[in-house]
């Protein structure tokens, strides 16, 4: 395995991007091939099934690649797919769920946590079956948020309609007096501040996506795998690649990454 | 071609079902074989490309199971594939968009046309076309409606969040005087009490699900294609197939349509 190979990163579309912000920021010199799957996008409300045939698809392109490590960078896929998958492959795979829910279970006091996420990740039961492993007594309260992806996707950030359905939605939580929220799918730190404000101060808000980055450079450390010479030159440090609309992406991916991104490059993935 | 055969209708999702509803209601003899693209939906965010190659698909699949006539259940599919597909087909084949258009010509007294649906049928902009060609003198105005689709999914059919973002939508076209407006996707019917409340009496609401069985019936009539022999038998006379997720669909399905389905069969239509 060449440690100086790029690492894989797949999203069902543009959410993941919040954690491959997150691994540029926290490790700078290492190369990203990021893949977004807009063509069949959204996976939260698909079923297992499906979702794993779609992730195979995914990691035998970024295969292709010949990245040294993987992120599955979707709650769902993370959700549904990781434990399948990790058997198949001889590098490194990581899903978003793990770092999450550890830190949570870190963070909280009362031991009462929440969980928000799609329709997928929620009733797949993972955030709870993982939190529990960590630690039998906490408390988890969850629920699905599945009008957040569109809300965000329709650019309603700070909208007095995110915050009636934000209210909404956390309203059960609240009264489950949590003071830890795991902010369960890629799309919601978008929303963080009508998400903390709902909650309140005492509530700490959990983002998997910056927890993930942090897992991922110590995993590449352990199995001696960190990017060791910068190799400037003919590639692009940061590749992109979707299954569909490919200048709809570059212009969102240049917004909420720190660089331009040049080009973004369609490919048939379910020919993998 | 047997006019017995069955009557092939296919959509993204459940929306179509609006359509095949209207079939079972205007003619209550044919055979339908429905499919759902559920694990790639929703097509309204898609590409020309990415809709067209999906629906080949489903079109192949259709013609295994030997129909005699394809209605495109699916604005966005009708918008970005009919023209392409009839070329390849020697079957009869229509979408949504020509009988809702047609409608809403005949049906205008001031000429202003609105008209409602989602990214990719609006950005298409076929309403605009096909309706000026009928009448060249027609003004429409149109407006993209992303948030519908999710909003009725998640049940919010009577709702303060959906007159909300109901309101805003349609602002624009209330402010173009328009006598005439197009639901240009086949979700919107289940919203059509909202919709008419917030544009007032004088304006006529289109449903092209409605209008396209009219058509339907009339086109088979022409091709001497009416189902002729009630085969009452072995086979259901109402089969349904999805991509993903068959109970949901069955679940969903047995609510909108006069009678219960009893099973909805998963299939790989990426294989056809």
């Amino acid at each position: 395995m060449d440690r100086n190979s790029p690492i894989g990163v797949f999203d069902s579309g543009v959410g993941g991007l919040t954690v491959a912000r997150e691994i540029m920021r926290q490790m700078p010199e290492e190369r990203i091939i990021y893949f977004g799957d807009t063509a069949r996008l959204p996976y939260g409300s698909k079923s297992q099934d499906t979702v794993l045939r779609y992730s195979r698809q995914i990691i035998r392109f970024l295969m292709t690649k010949e990245v040294k490590a993987i992120v599955i960078a979707c709650n769902t896929a993370s959700a549904y797919v990781l434990e399948a998958v990790e058997r198949e492959l001889d590098i490194p795979i990581i899903g978003v769920i793990r770092a999450g829910a550890r830190t949570a279970v870190h963070s909280t006091r009362n031991g009462k946590i929440g969980v928000i996420g799609t329709e997928g990740t929620i009733s797949s039961g993972i955030y709870t079956d993982v939190m529990r492993q960590m630690r039998p007594d906490i408390e988890v309260s969850v629920k699905a948020c599945p009008l957040f992806v569109p809300l965000v996707e329709e650019g309603l950030l700070h909208d007095t309609v995110t915050d009636e359905i934000a209210s909404r939605y956390l309203s059960v939580l609240k009264g489950r007096f949590i003071d830890t929220l795991v902010l369960g799918c890629t799309h919601y730190p978008l929303i963080r501040s009508t998400l903390g404000r709902i909650m309140g101060d005492e509530v700490t808000l959990v983002n998997p996506a910056y927890e993930t980055a942090v897992e991922l450079k110590e995993l590449l450390r352990e199995k001696e795998l960190t990017c060791q010479t910068r190799k400037d030159g003919e590639e692009e440090k940061y590749q992109f690649y979707v299954s569909d609309l490919a200048e709809k992406f570059t212009a969102f991916a240049t917004s909420i990454l720190p660089n331009e991104v040049k080009e973004t490059k369609k490919i048939h993935v379910e020919e993998y």
